[in-house]
């Protein structure tokens, strides 16, 4: 199956980064197309970030169904643009955050979510109220990192990432953690060592569960809120999506 | 003060429509000014139309606060892209959802929400969990009235739409009905007249609203999840957003 | 418009501190009625205080219809009597609290609100639910200065108000602080120039709310729950609401 | 032990009968005193007799407390007063609407709530939520019988109540039924024979709990926000209430 | 009345120690039953003891039905088998964690749970949220004293459970407490006059509930999810189930 | 990696169904050990049944621990005992239902669910609950086929199953359906090909799910809630459970 793997923002680091992610655990009949919109922040951690992202990254929906993909992986911790991406869809659409959530749930009672900024707090809490895992979350920390400084991760900020990971076991009762960001899915084995508990990277968990629905052939209700975008005119430098 | 009223979408009907409603009912020291953007669908029915207008709209934030406005309102029930505007704006962001649940809230036990597509109703079922209103909406209906056919609104649509009122009413137990569309903001009146009680317009709200916070010289807290957005690159159609 | 500000306490010194409140925010053509009830509690701070001052409230509001007011504002924290009061009244009735958790949340992602005495918290956590702002709310904080203290403060309360607020915003995460005592709207921007968050006095947005609702034809809802009290006999000393 | 079992209506034939109905289910070492306010509204049915009587019912708590009774009882099915009262009160004091909740989620499922006016629904479903046993209700059902009507109830208001507990029962799924007003109490047996699942009358379930705490020594906490009131001036009517 | 009150691990001490607890509140015309299965744990701490508990305690309930007695207490605070115990039997079974927060939410405004070992506390917020006191309950703590090792508390142990009993009511508000252990039956009264507010042991407001709904004729609906099981084949060690 | 696949009830002819449905979409690489319990209920269609196939099931998962399989799928759609066995295993453990719901929720807005016998609706709203899923299930309707019945389907029974699907999304609104029980998992295809709806089969579900955990090393976290249960002594029938 072909899986198309969109980092949202428009760094190509982090694509290439989360590529080799996919690809290691990927089955061998998978293959990977790892993409980035031509348009857009290098980076999301804000709302302005995500709400420009989120109209970028329909573009690259659109040229995977126009090359007859098998599913797309939205690989950004904010799951943006899900809804439209899945009207735009004829195949499955997978959130890391929500692929995330759901693989932890199976190894744990109780996981802890570690993120980059603060600022992008409301919008882990948010998807967690969305997917219906608040209950099963023992808390989300903010490391303060930025994200393109996940690029090249200095020591420092790696320790302040196994730190914060700590903390979401000791005190707040963590019995698994999910990587807040995408640009952390390198780390996933190295923290899992280092902290003995289940270490779930969403961009790794969104591949199997685009796997999984493919040899179940599940893929998007067309039937009700994801059908095809209704026909209509639009403008200016949106004018490609007129239908 | 200067009130920037928004209509997300590119239909430039609408956005004359709604200043007329804000004009009818803003004070007389109060100057709205209506716009649209540049680019974008020209209705919002459904995620991808919410997803581009809520990018679009941003430059238009953009141009109100470069301009010196006092407040902005966001005229499309959905209230896109509300929490990358307050991250933008210095001044207050209406969105015309919350506002008008806000009153409802002030004149009924139970308020009833009559909007236009069966493909809108999950936005509306959202808005009403984000700001806390779902134990205090009868449920919401669909009248499935395209978007623009409220521009010239035919005499079944109205039918069509004051029976869905009356069955908010009657059957759901609501006692005051919030109209779900800014393209509904000049029946308001005639509605008002026909079911006996009260009915809030969105945009009619959000106007009373921006000039309560005005007199109080209360605006958006800078401090926090609506902070000015992290300076950064951006790429593309939205080179422009890069500080 | 004529709006009637009630006091439900019997304290004249707090009557006419709020009328000088409102006063200094309404519009031009307001006219406040700044009244309390002849009987009950000089001050409410627990259930007893308040299931008294909620029955006398209502010969307030009764004189207030006979009089012909246009709104009537129930300035006491806990909003008492709100459902009764609405039942009787042909105009809006608003309470101080949830004007205030409404104008908080169009300025801030997360409000704190800091209150008077520990015995007043379980009533703003009712409010806070009853109204649906629960979740947007970043904690209640008591400061344990009576209510009657608040009429002359002395430096020591005022540093202890000022030291909850900080905390909130410090320890709670609050971008904007409400004040839980009508007895604190002559601190409000002494308050908001030395937290630089929006600090928001229910006084005020009541009275800004009521001028929005009469500006707008917007009146309570007689269709449902808030229709006319049904008439029956009442004994001894509430014989005056036989109808 | 002596329970004072409180009608907080001004209706002596509610009173007495409610009394028989406690003296047919309460221990031999158990008395009944069952009084009812001097001052009030003669039946309860919207928010302004509950608000009045509220007050009203105030006195006889303290009365009772004075003559060293072992429990109060509150026999209106909106349990008004009962944070008030229980910081004037040295031990228990029950709502009826609570005990009847209590004592159902024991023998079923689910129950479901059969009540007399359609204005008294929301009363019910704010005592669900308080007390948490929202989720555990089929639903709560008006007979549109007025509360006086319930003193001589004529075959054709038994039938509608009977009607209604059956809908109840085979549309909504109860299991059990409560009586949602103190006035029903006498019907008890019939219905219940009639009915073939058990139903609850919440002043016998307040008897027998009453009984249960007092045999267990346990009394209403006065550490937290049931301590006894502050003291204070009181004014005009409740001069009394003075400490 | 005839009590059954099951003691679901094997423990005869335990057994022999809540039958005390139970008799020492009981009516004189009760007479208790106490039992434990004779297989399964000899105490309940993890998810693995309740699992086996469950099904053995069942047997004790036939048992009893087979008996005739008036009504069944499962007492371990897990509430074990509730669901199946009650379509089983004829006559009422309650559990000791759902009496404990019924009689403490009469008492208390909001109370806390001090328990045995940290395993143990997901069962105590599951059958928080289960039966709806979740938001009325201050928080749970546990001491890890092994259940077994309240057989013959040490001072130090009893000193461990006092200091977290004082946690609650000091830094979580609880304004009573309830026990959250059968085994700690008999250190109620100790505790209650070491604490100063209302300890609630379910052993005993079990006794009272049962006596409750008898005296009120209530008993297991058996119409709707707790009518008797279906008739169908056991095979193995349940082969004695088969109907 | 070897799945050992236990259907917690004792039908033969069940356990070898779903072992097909298993073995149709598992990978090459993948080993079935389909298993039933030697013990407990032919069928588990009550709370009675639940309980007694809950201890059973818990052999079969300490046996495949011995036999080092890699990972434990309980097929039966209350997920019995799914906590003990967790605690029990090293390796995952996944329940049917839980399975469905996740991959249900990544293909469709709305789900509904079609089960077996009524009796088992409180149980499939449990696990909705506890799973988080339940604003995402448009609602959960029995057909009242017996589970035995299913066994050798007729056509009456598989019209009012198809019946009851087309109702979950004409009525409900379902935009996908899954399958409330084990033994309907034959019947995906046909169902799927009839409805034109994505139709989920747990078995299926949880197959893919405990490879994808395999593939990244994911296992249950033995940190916290899921550690090995604490060693102690088992009486009688259960005497080897003793560690």
């Amino acid at each position: 199956m072909k899986i198309q793997l969109i980092n949202p923002n428009t760094c190509q680091g982090m694509t290439d980064k989360i590529a080799l992610s996919a690809q290691s655990v990927c089955l061998y009949s998978s293959e990977i197309i790892a993409r980035n919109p031509a348009h857009g922040p290098e980076s999301i951690e804000c709302a302005l970030d995500e709400t420009i992202a989120a109209a970028a990254l329909l573009d690259v929906i659109a040229q995977g169904e126009a090359e007859g993909v098998d599913a797309h992986i939205i690989a950004c911790f904010g799951d943006p643009a899900i809804d439209a991406a899945r009207e735009l869809a004829s195949v499955p659409v997978i959130g890391i955050a929500g692929a995330a959530f759901q693989l932890a749930s199976l190894v744990s009672h109780r996981f802890g979510v570690v993120t980059t900024m603060s600022r992008t707090l409301p919008a882990a809490e948010h998807l967690l109220h969305r997917y219906g895992y608040h209950h099963l979350c023992s808390g989300v920390r903010a490391t303060d990192i930025a994200v393109l400084d996940l690029e090249q991760i200095q020591a420092s900020a790696y320790q302040q990432l196994l730190q914060e990971c700590r903390a979401a076991i000791n005190q707040d009762g963590a019995e698994a953690i999910v990587l807040g960001c995408a640009g952390m899915s390198d780390l996933t084995a190295e923290l899992s060592a280092a902290l003995n508990v289940p270490v779930i990277d969403g961009v790794a968990a969104a591949v199997k569960l685009a796997e999984s629905l493919h040899a179940l052939k599940l893929t998007t209700s067309k039937s009700g809120n994801y059908a095809a975008p209704l026909h209509k005119s639009f403008h200016g430098r949106y004018q490609h999506w007129s239908r």
